[in-house]
């Protein structure tokens, strides 16, 4: 079969590669609609996870069934379904203990392009079935179903780390296609004040139609000073963090009351230390708590969120700035991630 | 001074009444818009809280400080402040646990027109006012704060005793003003699906307004077997309950999935018991959890969700169906609360 | 092979039944250790799961496996491992909601002796074993192990769902090996006045090695007077239930704090409602929760339950009071618990 | 008065000083027993808190009620008190959001010797006494109701912050008096393998009486190698730091599983940052949870953990390794703590 995989460091390209077998808990899938995300930037070119070699590359994606295993009960060949970027084993001890994206090891429900194949590719290799696909709902585009691979569970569950409760005041870091999803998030977790932090016009008109109240640009000086200054004083109730790097937990931690609380959901990719400033963070008794994870995947987490999706909470096709028709396609969309232009924030591809 | 009080069982009027004192932590707030509540009707016709005599009824109201005590910081005389309708003792040990509500016993911290003279008077004592009024925000109307005393506090807590996540599919029994509440706040949580029991038009119409996605009327069937089969026989995973009574708790049992959890916050006048079906709450195995409490007051619960209402979350105006000039219509608007005509929501009362 | 099974209602007695198969996912398990619940005689003599032909009997036990399916990965022939009462498929929606124990539905995660065969035959089938058993920890007495079946992990939850803090003070309803096992888990927990009711001198004599204070008789009046009384009128935080019936709440709602709450674990066997008081529940805003579960069950529960026996923080063999040589004694140890002799806690019977 | 004070960095001595004035809600209590902390060394001769002149010092103690407030109810001169360290403004907007510690700002509940003048003088000041006064229990002897005041409350807060559940593995690094007490508080929330790093055999000793399982030296090697080896790779549930510095973190983030939590109760000295190591943290996704802050204090905390500690539950006496008769030998307690001589755990002063 055909794929785009990561062919080296700095390398990326088009691969024969064997169709992938289907296991008795399996599925193998054929892609309908597929998007790239940042992360296949970093995996081909930061080495994010090492030198890999004819690695497929591709996490988010809507698909069809082509065959089933035997032991799947949930889905047959035609159905049309979310493949969520973080496909666990249910029956490992992680799981069994709340964090089924571990199972097997830190970060070890994140299978695909990373553990096996991922999903540019004309057959992708689906692991329990039943337990990690959900069915496409009726009526949403497949192009917006793959806005729910990633994109959307990614950038709520920051909301849902750091506990953003009724009228809460929040300040979402990074407004790319993650951090759009936590300023939805958190408004629909009853933020007040919501503070975006970013400067992109296309990235700050959704961020105001997802809920952000303020928008806050680094030009202007010190994030966490331009917060403070906003809140005489006071900082913020949650931090959501979705862009930046192991500096930005300095800046955080500085904007926070004490009793709040940080989710970072952004990939720290450089650098030996995050920055936890001593000080601001009370000198160890400020009770800053600072949470950072890998969003859940699985059916359950595909079909809740999509229910939103369906029932008019929050419109993730308006991260769609990019459309293209046809698998090879895959190719032209990679590279708009790598090279950024100024009015990007998400491209698709429909591949059928 | 002039104050509007229950006389008696099922008897309410004008009376004469000394004003309050003002001891070193209180304020002494004068009205500026008041509201009526079911309670009220419950304390006068339904001897809620047994046969009072004199007591000056009313606990919704936004008014000005004329007097504070030594002690207050916060506030002066001339600021315009919204008064919650429950105002705890903060330092009792049961707001040290963590619910001031029941400071000093079982509801301890509903004061107003139950362990003191209630807001429809021209002179309101405000026990620790640093710590119980809040400013209302510039802009904001003096009715619209009324809102913000019990209507939206009461009705988001629902969604916060029952632990509404991202896509949960909700039931709000009731669409009373409270019960309207819930649904926006059940919305404002993340919501996906939900389902509102209700008839009346008006409501209906502010229930869909503020997210309700499907409406349910017991005038086609018992709602559980309407809510099952809508939800293909899995039932929902919250029931906020803000209306019925005792009988009320059968039905939400019935309709919850394991795992779920109810969220009470209806008064319940009568019947000795409330009921649990032992079979439908899986014989006593079901982990269908039961939360029952009275909404949390106080000052930073006001400026929450006051700053909520501020950043456009959602407008509690839309309750407010009849609204007076003058603080000799506190008695029309009572009535009107008595007597529910089909239009009615929520009356208000501006003072001056 | 030869199983002791409910043969219909009001019968048990031995029968020849087909050895089960084991799938891809399974084990094949046979018996080193048995011990007989009060659940088993429930379904016997009471109907608990209707009327059932040539079931066989039996949740709690240690086991030795004599074969696995492809699938398996942790478990090989000739391991020792516990048995769990509960054997969730834990690719269920449910078991992705955090309630592995419903999965595919209410209480579904109970499948020995309901949904498939018990374990009180020559060879028994385990669902997901990888998921689903336990090593018996090196040391460890087969007996010991049963009561990690089900007593330790069923009286341990009732802590788990009150939310047991520290220096809470705590009343156990019931003190046959379930509640036991609720007092010995308060304890460990931190529970300061740990309040145990119950009357059989056995019972008693575990209770306060198990960590209660205080032990309240029925026959000294009723139990909810005696307790507020103890407490200066202002009842505990927390009620665990583990015996009684649907009448038990009423008492329980009225020793308990606002803002406390009751985790029940007995299984209710008759009776249309909970009784739940009204005005002792605060009219329905006393923020009195009620939980009521089923044990978790699963590989981890068992892991985590075991490695507490085995770094002395609790003996569960203490329940052991009847102790059986060879598998033709289940008939024996099964009439014991329904006879419920005064001296009996727990019997178990070695198999090999 | 007489009293024990700062004279500057690098010194202490007696000094005279106004007795203290009793506002409406405080109290004037006279010192029973008393006991120098690690942070009054911080305060003293690390300049934690700045140069300070003739500011009291200490914080923990017991002592007899010689005055109070006009609107103080719950005590009466006469009464035996414990005082605990930490003395919030309860009815402030941190209380009301759950952390009254950093009521009016960051660590703002921590009065004695920071804000306030501390313990070491004949009369000491109690802000809202009813809120934050407890209770010696009878029978408790003033030195060990002096451990209630900051050891007990600031090394189960560990536990708490942490999460620890049945059957976790638990390490505590740092086993002087705070860290002693975070192994009974793990212990006491059901810790299975419970690792205490440290290496004084004082100090070992009372770790096993409270519960540890296994020691830890550094000087066997870097302490998550360890960890590591002893728990077959995984590491543990939960890291408990009561001990070190900002590198300590490094060494917990590397021992800890992913989902798992550390909580951290140690004052930071020095260094600009906290590391946090960016691989071993799952590149910002592991969900590894860092929880850090100042023990709750106030009368219902006193009055849990003393309730705990009269129902045999842990006893903090155990800390006691030196003690003195008079007041005038405070001088010599915190000499003691400066000095730390091998044998001492914690020095306490009986003054009448």
């Amino acid at each position: 079969m055909k794929a785009y995989a990561m062919l080296g460091l700095n390398k990326a390209g088009w691969i024969e590669k064997e169709r992938p077998e289907c296991g008795p808990l399996d599925a193998i899938v054929t892609p309908v609609a597929l998007a790239p995300c940042t992360s296949d930037i970093h995996t081909v070119y930061e080495g994010a996870i090492g030198d890999r070699h004819n690695l497929i590359l591709g996490h988010e994606g809507v698909g069809e069934i082509v065959e089933v295993g035997s032991l799947v009960k949930a889905f047959k060949p035609g159905d049309v379904v979310i493949m969520p970027a973080i496909t666990p084993d249910w029956g490992s001890l992680e799981a069994q203990s709340g964090y089924a994206v571990h199972s097997g090891g830190m970060l070890g429900g994140w299978k695909f392009s990373n553990i096996k194949d991922g999903v540019f590719a004309e057959f992708i290799h689906i692991n329990e079935a039943d337990a990690n696909l959900a069915l496409l709902p009726e009526g949403m585009e497949p192009e917006t179903g793959c806005m729910l691979s990633d994109m959307m569970p990614t950038g709520f569950h920051a909301s849902e780390m750091a506990g953003v409760k009724f009228g809460d005041d929040v300040c979402v870091i990074g407004i790319g296609p993650v951090g759009l999803m936590a300023v939805g998030g958190a408004a629909l977790r009853g933020a007040a004040n919501l503070y975006a932090v970013g400067t992109r016009p296309n990235c700050i008109k959704v961020a105001r139609e997802f809920g952000a109240t303020d928008i806050i640009s680094y030009k202007e000086g010190p994030i966490h000073e331009q917060i403070l200054e906003k809140t005489g004083g006071k900082g913020v109730d949650r931090v959501l963090i979705a862009g930046g790097n192991v500096d930005t937990f300095d800046t955080a931690v500085r904007m926070l009351k004490p009793g709040g609380s940080i989710g970072n959901v952004n990939y720290l990719g450089s650098g030996d230390y995050i920055k936890i400033p001593r000080e601001a963070w009370g000198v160890g008794m400020g009770h800053k708590t600072i949470h950072a994870g890998l969003m859940p995947g699985g059916r359950l987490r595909m079909e809740k969120l999509s229910a939103m999706v369906v029932n008019g909470r929050l419109d993730p096709s308006k991260l769609i700035t990019h459309r293209f028709e046809g698998f090879e396609h895959i190719e032209e969309a990679v590279a708009l991630m790598k090279d950024k232009p100024a009015d990007l924030i998400k491209p698709v591809v429909r591949v059928k």
